[in-house]
């Protein structure tokens, strides 16, 4: 089965079991904050990194990839929400928020957190080993001190630390994305850490690069958010140029991190052609 | 050491790991929302549940015990904002919301569930085996669609089925009190639920005969706020002395369905003795 279709399935099996004898709206809201997905590039990556592995458990990395998907769903819920970013749109469509409201939007992140745990332990009853290692993966991937939770925070820090912020607010997950993948296999994950770090920085500065050049239509999303929220962007700080550059030499770094594993050659293709979707079409004419 | 103190120190603990190195404010508002607390009445139901079951993995009922208040802690500051009870006043003290901002109280709320979980995986590492049920059980308390979120996204619906309301809302994470305390130790938590269940209910009535009876400084938080926001209140469906009738009926049923276990005894006093702290001065002369 694709791995596409694998996360997906991932995704319904989590979502079905949380809604069903839920209240209708927090329900509703579950599913529409999950379904249409964007790229789905985080449990992409740890799926990838599994099947390097060998993929000796399919059942533990889909559910490890559906919970990291499932994190990043919450997070964009509760970025979006009037308090932080007050975004109208995602993904093509209205915010939760503003679809059902903002107690609605609050619970379902909470919602989706929970469940992300919860699809942890249901993935590794075969492997129950697997599900320690699992849950601090994730746990410090989105949580404080250096997780999403932590990324969000810095900016409302006057003085912020920017490699600490973007490594929390982006950076994390990406990393508990590719640990996660790893350790679903019974792979050692701090070996994995550094791919996820790289690929997660090129798609920092690959986002910086979409919010200054694309339009919202294209973006599924407002563009500029950036400059308009005072948030530091690569495509400002060095130029379009130099961001250009900068995510080149990140995908190289990731390429080159990759541990000794059977699967190896595969994912070393399959990131380099991941990573090229990231790219703004824009980019080439515009660094022309 | 007293229960009361291996609360605390395992909430420092857990809260100590959460805090360093993350930005400054989620930092102080994590340790803000969880210090100085309530009656700590959850996670004192879940040891004296891993008590009676004889103790014998306290590093894990520890851990279950802190993970019950660090979710409980999140689901006030969450209940606190503007959008749902914009509550200024939690604890004697200023909401996390009032004192800290919005922003930085969604995401201590969204920290302290993550901690949760991890606190019962650091919890569980002389034990990996116990951590498996007790994510199940917690994440069932909490999450959708039975669990705390779910209780709380009800009072977004025009019809609310009452009893999943209260379950849900409030007696779903005493459930998981006592669930976890027996599954910390080793034991069949499917036997405890029935004791939280009713321990829960009877909670939920006492805070119902606050709500109505106390005034905004005995209680550290507004009063009256059922009325306010058209919840469901027992003493004013019931009538006072009602009300107090089912509480004593409650708690009955709570004692008695007590398993077979090595402290049952001082268990059922213990129950006894925490109830009656919960019951409002006032209604000895209210319901004469």
């Amino acid at each position: 089965m694709p791995a596409s279709s694998r996360i997906e399935q991932a995704l319904d099996r989590a979502v079905a079991l949380a809604e069903l004898g839920a209240p209708p709206l927090l329900a509703g809201a579950l599913r529409y904050a999950v379904f249409p997905g964007g790229h789905r590039i985080r449990p992409s990556l740890c799926l990838a990194v599994a099947k390097a592995c060998g993929d000796p458990d399919p059942e533990a990395a889909d559910g490890a990839a559906a919970a990291v998907e499932l994190l990043h769903c919450a997070s964009l819920i509760h970025d979006d929400l009037p308090c932080f970013d007050d975004a109208k749109l995602r993904r093509g469509k209205s915010s939760v928020h503003v679809q059902y409201g903002e107690p609605i939007a609050v619970l379902t992140g909470d919602a989706l957190i929970v469940l992300a745990f919860e699809t942890l332990a249901r993935a590794t009853r075969a492997n129950p080993s697997r599900l320690s290692p699992l849950v601090f993966i994730v746990a410090r991937a989105v949580g404080a001190p250096h997780g999403i939770v932590a990324g969000q925070a810095w900016e409302s820090e006057t003085a912020v630390p920017l490699t600490d912020y973007q490594r929390a607010k982006t950076g994390a997950l990406f990393v508990g994305a590719t640990r996660a993948g790893a350790a679903a296999a019974g792979f050692d994950p701090t070996l994995w850490g550094t791919l996820g770090d790289k690929i997660g920085e090129a798609f920092q500065v690959a986002d910086d690069l979409r919010d200054v050049l694309c339009d919202a239509q294209e973006l599924g999303k407002p563009i500029g958010q950036d400059a308009a929220h005072h948030r530091p962007n690569a495509a400002a700080l060095l130029g379009i140029g130099g961001a250009k550059a900068r995510l080149e030499e990140l995908v190289r770094a990731a390429v080159e991190s990759i541990p000794d594993c059977p699967g190896a050659d595969s994912l070393r293709t399959l990131i380099k052609a991941q990573v090229a979707q990231l790219f703004p079409k824009q980019l080439s004419q515009a660094a022309a």
